[in-house]
């Protein structure tokens, strides 16, 4: 190009976040299958943008049939998948979108890997918790089922571990609380740490 | 949860277009290293920013050292590099931000399977075109010159093949324009495409 001074990024995140009138974080939704991660997730994705906000939820659906289409349910793969949600959650981010991901993500290594990754306050780990009893008998999906009679190996409850955060940033107790309530507390979050507002 | 209708996806594209009054796409700019992508990108970006877009360019700087940090210079890796890129753009447009990718992108196949992975008015691919030897003049990075003493190994235009779009949606020819014309021809087709609108 002619007579050009070369320059690079301009818009931040910061001048994202005042055109979008709130700020970007990450959702991190992790508990076992059946829990209710995604009805939670797209709920309170829903309730983010009736009162104006950008969101994307990162699950299963959008991820393992498109960026993560060569990785299986091995440990190693299960670590790649994790490392590939939390970068392109970063990504999000930085482009001023709240961004919630609705992942088992059993491993808490994995887990700290992304919180690493991420500013520490660009986090909130959700902690969807429910007794596998009880995930047992809704078994959405017919997972369990499979999963007990072999059919699926490294089946997270049954055949490969789930390790619980401890210190998670909110546990909601699927088991206890109704959706809405779980909503509630989620928003709660968000309005306490000033990612939105009682303006949006 | 008690008594709760599980229930999945709700906010769609077309909601978050609406919120945002403006739609998403990818715009894929390929062309030699040097040639003025990354450059473009960004003054591009910077414009649709001022006009109230939601906006996100992906570049060798978020991309190489994050999600794709994993992969080499190997015809292989860049093949999977790009694959990657396009399921980051795919997800991105879903939310409902106008994404800018700024990659030499040298093979056909590829970025022709990045279209096929899009739907097809989702991707305006533009080629930033400019003679090699002004790129190597150029040679911001000092990149020519360790190519062409070998020092890196297939260097795209030097010890690997760049393959020119055959018909893209958009040519700039960063040799001949200012760069305030080649980003007046990037909006103009924003435009016609409806993708952005003069009350933007």
């Amino acid at each position: 190009m002619k007579n050009v001074v070369w320059h690079h990024a301009t818009v931040t995140r910061q001048r994202r976040n005042e055109l979008n009138n709130h700020k970007s974080v990450v959702l991190w939704f992790t508990g076992l299958s059946g829990s209710g991660k995604s009805t939670l997730a797209h709920a309170v994705e829903e309730e983010l943008h009736q009162i104006g906000c950008r969101t994307i939820v990162l699950d299963g659906d959008n991820m393992r049939h498109g960026l993560c289409k060569d990785l299986d349910f091995s440990d190693e793969s299960r670590k790649e998948n994790i490392r590939r949600i939390g970068e392109v959650a970063k990504l999000f981010i930085e482009s001023g979108v709240i961004t919630l991901t609705a992942f088992i993500s059993p491993f808490k290594e994995e887990r700290d890997k992304v919180r690493k990754l991420l500013a520490n306050q660009d986090l909130i780990e959700i902690y969807v918790k429910c007794p596998i009893s009880v995930c047992e008998a809704r078994d959405v999906k017919g997972m369990y089922k499979k999963a007990k009679a072999n059919e699926i190996k490294n089946f997270t409850g049954i055949s490969s571990p789930y390790e619980a955060p401890e210190s998670p940033d909110l546990i909601v107790d699927t088991d206890q609380e109704t959706l809405d309530e779980s909503v509630d507390k989620v928003l709660g979050v968000l309005i306490n740490r000033g990612i939105i507002n009682n303006a949006n």
